[in-house]
């Protein structure tokens, strides 16, 4: 009897419900990767470039600033002060730790991670790297401290890549200004696009996103393409470039690996999650995870927000449930720890869930089915920062109930959280100006206002 | 209209069958380990201990001899001869090569691991380990060349441990006589449940099962009780008594890792995989096992056998569903590739399945119910070795119908492969004569007699 009226349920919520699949259609961009030499390293002898920044603790108070030089030689710091400090003698300097890789024929330049430790929130810093002539100047703004209220900005870009469509998008957020921090959901430099996996487009990539990772921390999230798995040519360490390249804070979150961690920053608790290592019961990422979710304080970080490459809704035909083999691991929990948001890549175009779950699946009876869930995250997948591999346009043909908006754009979103119930959400295809946007959205924090929200997407 | 015939269909089909719950009430046997004294080394002189064997090559032509020593001083071979061979000038050596591991405050002795090469099929060898009086002798008998109507005879234990329960099952297997390789599906010695998990119990499973496995070569799965993850006194590197201890010849099937490998022996295929390493799409495992699967050669090798340790099939309380996150991503070969048998441990009972599948769920439409299915293989969870943590009593009520068969108690299985299309099988608790079974069937190959096969469990 119970399975029956289960069925009916289904019957009367499954395939009823419309989402919006949007009848944009994306003018024809291309996918074509900027030539190498339209990303060459800045002049002078031993300049340092691919300058990024990611924040450097647990809440907020450190920088990791990381650099790629030619030559070992000094300087191996970077020097920082407050912007309006003109008192030279108050200059103070990170050191660095420097590293280099090898992979197949290819030799790294000397990679340089400094952590500036003791920053003060809520504060411009300048900071130079290199000397003499080849000096480069940078700043950055620290959060505010952490607290319930604080309003934030997140930029949200997934699967960027180096085309003229990856730079379209990086332009179109940068042009909004109203970014303080991109979350970042993996795939990077689509490197292993290329024969021998060409680890000189790792480098051109990072020349890329100089101009906006050097001056706004980037939260990194590993995809795919940064496993780069080749044994035919001995490469056979995951996540080798990306491991050498881009550092996170992984400690200090009692993470043991740099793929899964988390921070705190602002009013957002975000996590980060890796799609391509082992998540089953007893694993290090699942024990991680664990032991995480139970330390969120909702009272001082209202927002739980989860990232990962690989989403655990999707309606498009390309890489139609891949997530599912974590989705049945994790999905409970996020329920049960009301994530307000989990971001994903990888497919490449861009799809918001309602806020469903499927976690009543017992085996025995079989029924398994999305049905809608306050408690449940809004899952949104932005894989369309426009890389070498093209939109994916292949959405499955009747939209299922828990797909709320789907389009195949390349574009970019901003989340701004405004206090511990609002938060106002956009996503912006490339095609339009930055004051349309493709989909919007306020969202009302599952912990503190768990209202059912309402779409205005066109 | 689809929709409402599938559930129909599952209505009929999903729970009105029923499995078997044997009423057998297992004699209270204890699951009390034998104390480390009990294994004592053996006597004499850097004596050589902890004797074991497994295929060292693709096809059963090489034997990885491990053994430990408390001194790293000589000899570190292995010699051997034919064993009806009496020239002494016939005798062989193959050289160890030699490793130790620390583990918190444990250092281990010296590790030892020859492959000895260019074997006879189907013949029986010698081998002497250490010098002086502290020779001692042991013997294998190789098995032979494969081919499609081999008959050859798997015996199968998982979670064995080292209690007076584990004993029983051990010896209960040799007494039959029969087994002429082991499948063992993972958790050998649960070190990790002793405080900072007392790696001489290591030591002691390695004597306690040296009366098995340096007669006959063990083809091993990791467990969860490998992992030996333990942060909290600095210990990150998974598996490492593991790997230190028990060597495979995964290069030979092209594989990365000795977590997942396959080999060719008499008339099986037999895949092992890891349930606790990543698996998912781009991974090194599922690419291994993507490219794995075409290559089986039904005609010389028609058995095809799957080994693992959480299973995917599993109707108890314990460690229900754990499996799920790897049926959803490996399921969908198994049935293409009409896998016979999926052997897996961890659940400390027996439960064997019907041919089922679970392969059509599309998350839009929700059913996701096992159906029969014959090309499906039968799922057979033998996590009833004996150890520590005693017995998993606690099945779920009402016996699904995936389930054919299931008993609470400790045992072991024998495989005994026949020709290409039958093969005997038999599953013995520990408490009958072996003489009696438990649970038999008659295998019929998913290749080249894919009928519908009978029990007759009592
Ligand atoms: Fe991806
Ligand atoms: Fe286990």
């Amino acid at each position: 009897m119970w399975r029956l009226v289960t069925i009916l349920f289904l019957l009367l919520n499954g395939v009823c419900e419309g989402g919006i699949t949007s009848s944009y259609v994306r003018k024809a961009a291309p996918s074509i990767e900027i030539p190498k030499k339209k990303f060459p390293p800045p002049p002078g002898y031993n300049a340092p470039e691919q300058v990024h920044i990611t924040q450097g603790d647990y809440t907020g108070k450190s920088m990791i600033v990381s650099w790629v030089t030619p030559l070992e030689e000094q300087p191996k710091y970077v020097t920082y002060w407050e912007a309006d400090e003109e008192n030279d003698n108050k200059r103070n300097r990170a050191r660095s730790i420097t590293t280099t890789y090898r992979y197949y024929n290819y030799s790294s330049d000397y990679i340089h991670h400094a952590t500036i430790k003791r920053l003060k929130y809520n504060t411009k810093y300048m900071y130079v790297l290199g000397k003499g002539n080849c000096t480069r100047k940078f700043w950055f703004t620290t959060p505010p401290e952490v607290g319930p209220d604080v309003p934030y900005t997140f930029g949200l870009i997934g699967d960027l890549g180096q085309t003229q469509a990856s730079n379209q998008t990086l332009e179109h957020y940068l042009a909004s200004g109203k970014g303080q921090t991109v979350l970042f959901l993996g795939d990077f430099s689509y490197a292993d696009a290329h024969p021998f996996h060409d680890n000189e487009k790792w480098d051109t990539f990072g020349r890329f996103i100089e101009k906006s990772n050097a001056y706004e921390p980037w939260i990194y999230c590993a995809g795919n393409h940064e496993l780069d798995l080749a044994p035919e040519i001995g490469e056979q360490v995951l996540f080798k470039p990306y491991k050498h390249r881009y550092h996170v804070p992984y400690r200090a979150s009692q993470s043991t690996s740099p793929l899964w961690y988390s921070i705190k920053r602002a009013s957002a608790h975000i996590i980060v999650l890796s799609s391509y290592s082992a998540f089953s019961i007893y694993t290090p990422q699942y024990r991680w995870l664990k032991e995480e979710l139970p330390k969120v304080n909702r009272s001082e970080t209202p927002w739980l927000i989860v990232l990962m490459h690989s989403p655990m809704y999707n309606s498009n035909n390309y890489h139609y449930k891949e997530g599912e083999t974590m989705r049945v691991v994790f999905e409970p929990w996020f329920v049960k720890y009301k994530v307000d948001l989990v971001f994903a890549g990888h497919v490449h175009s861009y799809e918001r869930s309602e806020r469903v779950s499927n976690i009543q699946y017992n085996i025995t009876e079989g029924i398994s089915s999305p049905i809608k869930d306050p408690s449940a995250p809004v899952y949104i997948t932005i894989g369309d920062g426009g890389n070498i591999e093209g939109i994916a346009d292949s959405f499955i043909e009747h939209q299922p109930s828990y797909s709320a908006f789907r389009e195949a754009s390349f574009g970019h979103a901003l989340l701004e959280i405004k206090n511990r119930t609002h938060a106002f959400y956009t996503w912006h295809r490339n095609q339009d100006s930055m004051a349309v946007s493709g989909d919007t959205i306020w969202f009302y924090n599952r912990y503190w206002f768990p209202k059912e929200e309402s779409s205005s997407s066109t």
